[in-house]
């Protein structure tokens, strides 16, 4: 059984870097944060025992020896890096959990048949750089390594100086690790496990997301002497764009989701009428012909607003990743694992992303979910008790320990 | 008579300072390019043998004397800082017809009964430091000099520390410096007077304004799993907010105008709904009670949005500038000498804020305005014809001698 306490320490250790005002974490991916709390857990894994890897995306590979080391590991994981308002549990859970299997592991002298692995994986919140859930999208082969290496941030930064920077660009080379399943754990980020008091979600799949830019185009004018039939206000624009965008989910309830989480005003003058808005927008929902159908909406709303020699509307696709099930042998041990345990649980889908998803197209892959605080999460507020985090740490050991063998 | 050749490569030597690529200017207030620009154009003030103060603002003084040095000079000038993406004649135009005034003086030798000044105002666009017009509004005691020091800009850096790195805290105390008129000539930054292709405007007042900030609070959540109906969306509120407040105008063309210019969104990013929004709003109308009633359905808007526990809507005070009449007597010096120069003109109001604005409260004031290309300022492409220029400053040139007295 996990040692909930010690679980607890580690969360609450990692969270002191990049620490917020509000409680919560600001650690972007590949920041000097980013490598700080990349450094700490690389320590806890070394003090317990396992060997590390890293390879060209920056991914972070922790290896407890099984006694047949020729199978494939079953590994876990997931990712260190936050939102610029994220909060001490999205990913770090994963980690951790999968850390204390380990601990655990050794504290009771455990060999596993097959090896463990812990992961940590690179870029996965998709704040500062696109591609999202980046370094097991490459992984996976769904990202090309250049096509990461080459993404900017807001400063032109690329993905490639700041994992030198950092130094974690590592030698092992992507595709030549493997694993013989993939079981993440992570907090639910949205509100029906704590709504039904159950602590823990066996998750059988993904939404499917798109998510695209926005480039609203006028011209700037003084704000003053320029009368108002003659403004290009690209500010005006937007502003009926976001309305119809996100009315656009409403036939799609409850799964359909739209959010518009960036925006970009220039030259952002208090008396310069706006000439250029840019803003993203994301679409989720679980079937992809619904997808579909809220993408077609979506072009229809841009047409519909685009107006040559006025106010231009350019809608650009930035990346599309569909509805993905899991494995259902793999959800079934970990409803198996739960039952044995006595640990209520549901099944569940998963609206955001997860490096699972990914991993899923290249091992058999399946999630554990434990509720958070009022769903919230994306937020500095972000909060789950230790007893739920432990009960999802307990179903993690035991569904490892299934699928090693020991 | 004016040497519009001469006035025409001075305003293109000095658009060479911060010059952007669609050939405009970026000289912000305070910045090491305002800097450059304040050395050079002194650099021709002393070449024309005017003799420089430079005030606790910042605000640069260069006189030639006159025969009567007891009487308050006859003053024109205008500012050289500039929008993020500027013109090169907004704010240039109005000192450097006020420097070919002087060269074309010395040039025939004559010496004015009054002194004259050209000044070059501190921080005329209030985009890098509200509040707008500032140096000419501390100079005329509207805007107390600590609350013009102690301003910020959006990354904390004030005025006093501004002013003091790029040299321009002068030793003349506010105050210490009047004026026995003040006429500033300018572009006219809106549609009127090249639309009527008449090369003068006799200025005879100016629109109010009154600028705003409405901070919309909502609450960071996850752009996957958060249900629509449990967000709290602070960008969806600003959206409708912007919509309802810019059609405030409506009701009062064409005289009425409403623009949102400065927008951030909080914590900006891709796959999180926005906690925050805060943006500005600059309303402007030439009747002080339409001000009022425009001012008080912002209110109801900003109350209609407002749903505490939900989406909060908060409206803040920036700054007011009533409508303001020019000096009547010096209007009639103006058409008087648009007349005796055989210059068309008419009477203009203006839509923009000028140093004149605030000046008007300490001295007799008015404005000369040209044409600028289909009205467009605050714009890189902004434009004037070497002709409308010269027509301007001479015009500026024959006012001023009938003020000062020859
Ligand atoms: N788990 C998580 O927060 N992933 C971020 C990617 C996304 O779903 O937007
Ligand atoms: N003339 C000019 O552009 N002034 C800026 C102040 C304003 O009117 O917004």
């Amino acid at each position: 059984r996990i040692d909930g306490q010690r679980l607890w320490h580690s969360l609450m250790n990692l969270a002191d870097i990049g620490a917020t005002p509000k409680g919560g974490n600001c650690r972007l991916a590949l920041t000097e944060e980013d490598r700080l709390g990349r450094e700490l857990v690389s320590s806890w894994f070394r003090d317990a025992g396992l060997t590390i890897d890293v390879d060209q995306m920056g991914n972070i590979f922790a290896r407890r020896a099984g006694s047949h080391n020729d199978l494939p590991p079953v590994a876990t994981g997931s990712h260190l890096d936050t939102q610029p308002t994220g909060g001490r549990f999205d990913g770090c859970y994963g980690v951790l959990a999968g850390l204390e299997v380990m601990r655990v592991l050794n504290d009771l002298s455990i060999t596993t048949e097959a090896p463990l692995e812990v992961v940590i994986w690179t870029n996965e919140e998709g704040c500062r750089f696109v591609p999202v859930m980046m370094g097991s999208g490459v992984h996976a082969g769904v990202i090309p390594l250049e096509t990461a290496l080459a993404a900017k941030d807001r400063n032109g930064d690329t993905v490639a100086d700041s994992l030198e920077r950092i130094g974690y660009s590592g030698d092992i080379l992507m595709g030549s690790k493997t694993f013989g399943a993939y079981i993440e754990s992570h907090i639910e980020q949205g509100p029906v496990l704590e709504a039904e008091g159950i602590a823990v979600g066996a998750v059988t799949g993904s939404l499917g997301l798109r998510w695209f830019d926005v480039v609203v185009t006028g011209q700037e004018a003084h704000a003053g002497p320029t009368p108002m039939p003659y403004r290009r206000d690209a500010l005006k624009r937007a502003a009926e764009l976001i309305g119809d965008i996100l009315a656009l989910a409403d036939p799609y309830q409850p799964h359909g989701r739209v959010t518009c989480g960036e925006f970009d005003l220039y030259p952002n003058s208090r008396n310069v009428i706006p000439g250029r808005v840019t803003f993203s927008v994301d679409i989720r929902h679980l079937e992809n012909e619904t997808l579909e159908q809220m993408e077609h909406a979506l072009r229809d709303i841009c047409s519909k607003h685009h107006e040559p020699g006025k106010v231009t509307v350019e809608l650009q696709d930035v990346q599309r990743v569909p509805p993905t099930p899991f494995n259902s042998d793999l959800v079934d041990l970990i409803r198996a694992s739960s039952d044995g345990l006595g640990i209520p649980y549901r099944d569940i889908e998963t609206g955001a992303g997860h490096d699972a998803v990914f991993i899923s197209r290249v091992a058999p892959t399946a999630m554990i979910f434990v509720p958070c605080e009022d769903g919230i999460s994306h937020n500095e507020s972000e909060n789950a008790t230790p007893e739920d985090l432990e009960a999802g740490a307990n179903v993690l050991l035991h569904t490892m320990l299934r699928k090693a063998g020991i």
